[in-house]
């Protein structure tokens, strides 16, 4: 026989997910309602309202896709980029190289923009790119890269993109709800992010954004969308304004609960307050960070307060010290991705843990395991 | 200030989600750890392990797709299914139909063998679709329809197939722990499920097996599988046995602690326990119904103990009744969908809505509301 599964109490500090508060654990736990019910719909409606608020825009197609964020990415790749079609991909990172997958997999012809890991996306490239491509249809970038916590000028490589008529396709799954993420004052057609992150929800939904150009767009392909879980032309009968919604899937019902939860916990603390506190936070973990000697990955002018990435120190064994942390304080960090891999340490301070607690325990934690 | 939401409290008797125990919903509400955490990767073997009781089956890829059973029916297909590929599909109701759209999206060349909707899938009838297709690769068909309530004989239906040299895949969403899922007794290749139907979890998460043979197709396919969240030569170093783990996806780790705890209920009850209460229940309800001078949409033979379909009866407007039950008793069931909408309802005796008191509860609202 198997026992319950209880889980150990962490902290935790990585790149996601982040501490999630009891409230909205709370909520997860509150009975289970068909996800037809009239008191669903409502609840589906004022979580498109607030997500609009956390993505700074007005755009009627906002809502959580019922998986993580990896889904939302494909499903912005699958519904705007047709087989032909040029897409502009920017790589400083894992996930820009995921977007470039998910290019190829539809069939959309990539144009690749790289940049060191752990710089900026270099919007000079990006201009360049587009003048050897003037087909390019779409732009597709990282706005906070997970993988390194660099931060790309979002507003700008949008501007270029709009001059260019193209579409832009933005990855802001570490951003939203931390840094500013304006969709509609810099222009972006497509959003994805998730719920894990500065949302502090559990893992699993990934809200998401488009601009009616991108809806446009979708109406007017030529080709059916490959994949029918993520069709928007299905989706948005199912998220649509309410009475006159068609079944889709099973949304995830009592997930839909635990962001509910996040969000109203967004408004009550106000967006331009939460990127506030990320920020201070931030810059009390970098003063520790410093004083131990720890070195930045990224440069300050690019640099994510919510992903706080630095080197491990020349000749310690950074696994080791990820599980004494683990084992001994039950802090979980991050290590590195890809060629970053046994480089770097990844800090999060993203959402609920955020907070001064979180600061001086980790700084606490990491003064007695390095050597 | 949007304000937290409470949900009513409803007694779910549709087609899925069920009631979920309040020992499940208690897991739901336990400490997120994050996904890479040596903790998870315990809760992940164990899952996997009890799943395979579930499923009746030895096979290693056994787990829960990170996303609800519509994608779990889209793993199956865009793995299996490569563009040409012949597939038989079966049709006898919605979900078969939505099979059909998986097999076009994927370039897959469907046959399709249609029943009524209410029967069985006439084995007879794919015999013959084989003997004309020869070349066919694939037969997709659902063992429990949900939209009717009809069952059809999946161990025919594979033993048919693999006398042909082609793979089984099969829809047991709404079998699966409610009435016998035999994957390798049957013969099964790929079967996908929910979580939210007789395993009585939330929804959102889609459990999955696949045989060797269904493996060795996917490694030697000659197209790349066109998800890039739903390919299983990436998942597969994500679920593959721990400590080979590489990063793929955010795993959905609260909803993961609810279908462990499912799991451990469905192992205390004893799988044939759990099918013969669902037998039992529904032959309470069935006298119930009939007494009430109700008819069945389905004949006894095919009839799902899980998924009553029963015929509104003449000059009845359905939708007020289920309006009614949902107001006055806090009771939903189902509409029928499709060619069946406005002409059946679709009442559920799923995992722990499967008990005497709903079948008491449902036959009373019942019989209050009908005119």
């Amino acid at each position: 026989m198997t026992a319950s599964f209880i889980p150990p109490r962490r902290t935790l500090m990585g790149p996601g997910p982040s501490d999630v508060p009891q409230r909205i654990l709370d909520a997860m736990a509150r009975p289970t309602i068909g996800h037809l019910d009239p008191a669903f719909v409502e609840l589906m409606e004022q979580i498109k309202s607030m997500l609009r608020m956390a993505f700074r825009t007005e755009n009627a197609l906002t809502f959580p896709v019922s998986a993580p964020g990896s889904a939302g990415m494909e499903m912005c790749f699958v519904n705007l980029v047709e087989p032909g079609d040029k897409v502009i991909v920017c790589r400083n990172g894992v996930f820009g190289g995921r977007m470039l997958e998910n290019v190829k997999r539809t069939g959309g012809v990539p144009v690749v923009v790289d940049d060191a890991w752990g710089a900026a996306v270099d919007p000079n490239k990006v201009r360049e790119a587009f003048q050897s491509n003037p087909d390019a249809k779409v732009l597709a970038f990282v706005h906070a890269e997970t993988s390194t916590g660099a931060q790309s000028d979002a507003a700008t490589l949008a501007k270029i993109t709009q001059d260019h008529g193209a579409l832009t396709i933005m990855d802001c799954v570490t951003s939203l709800g931390g840094t500013p993420v304006l969709l509609d004052a810099w222009g972006i057609d497509a959003a994805y992010s998730g719920s894990q992150k500065c949302l502090s929800c559990t893992p699993g939904l990934s809200p998401v954004s488009f601009s009616e150009r991108a809806i446009a767009k979708i109406q007017s392909r030529k080709t059916p969308v490959q994949s029918w879980f993520l069709d928007l032309n299905l989706v948005l009968g199912y998220w649509q304004s309410a009475g006159k919604r068609t079944y889709h899937h099973t949304a995830p019902v009592n997930p839909m609960y635990g962001l509910h939860e996040s969000l109203v916990m967004l408004e009550e603390e106000g967006l331009e307050n939460a990127w506030a506190r990320h920020r201070a936070m931030h810059e009390k973990l970098k003063a520790g960070l410093e004083a131990l000697g720890l070195r930045y990955v990224v440069d300050e002018a690019a640099r994510l307060p919510q992903l706080n990435s630095i080197h491990v120190p020349e000749g310690v064994d950074e696994a080791a010290i990820r599980t004494k942390l683990l084992i001994e304080f039950n802090l979980e960090i991050g290590a590195g991705l890809g060629d970053m891999a046994g480089k770097i340490w990844r800090i999060g301070l993203m959402g609920y843990s955020a907070k001064q607690e979180n600061v001086d325990y980790c700084l606490k934690a990491l003064k007695a395991c390095l050597p």
